[in-house]
């Protein structure tokens, strides 16, 4: 069994991998997810967004865990499907966070 | 003003008409809005589903208030925009359910 303070710093290093791939996202444990609010000026940058989102997800064959939007936000959450967020996860979160402010 | 037993006689009314025109949702007050929970098989069936709602959303110009959806699930709220659900905010309710069980 790992010694507390081994397994403390393996979760930090988990949380440092996923935040610095995915700049902007809040990172949260059990299970490792990572969340964040997207605002926009319109229904139809919303819309947008929501359909790039689609593509991305299915280019990286990441389903988000849950999506929760209203006319002129988005907030997404991607929670790890194994025991830590893998690759493809940290880098959905990367795109979305670059589609956003593009 | 009007007198209680009319406001809340006037508070039925516009429930019973939006549940009638919307079987399957549940109505609550402030702002009067309708919900409902669709549950999916897949996730392709939950995108499809998706899909439709935001070609129903364009085609009666209603913009639901909060969409939640994760895999397999969708939760709609559609609010009044104005004081009472309009018609055709009620009409999207009833085209979702439609699609729901088709």
């Amino acid at each position: 069994m790992m010694d507390p303070t081994a397994l403390e710093s393996s979760k930090e290093s988990a949380r440092d991998a996923a935040l610095s791939a995915a700049p902007g996202w809040q990172w949260s444990e059990r299970p490792p997810s990572l969340f964040r609010r997207f605002q926009f000026g319109s229904y139809g940058q919303t819309r947008q967004f929501l359909d790039r989102l689609a593509e991305q997800s299915d280019a990286l064959g990441v389903q988000p865990q849950n999506i929760n939007f209203g006319t002129t936000y988005v907030n997404v959450t991607i929670s790890a499907s194994g025991p830590n967020l893998s690759e493809s996860e940290c880098r959905l979160a990367a795109e979305l966070g670059r589609l956003a402010t593009a």
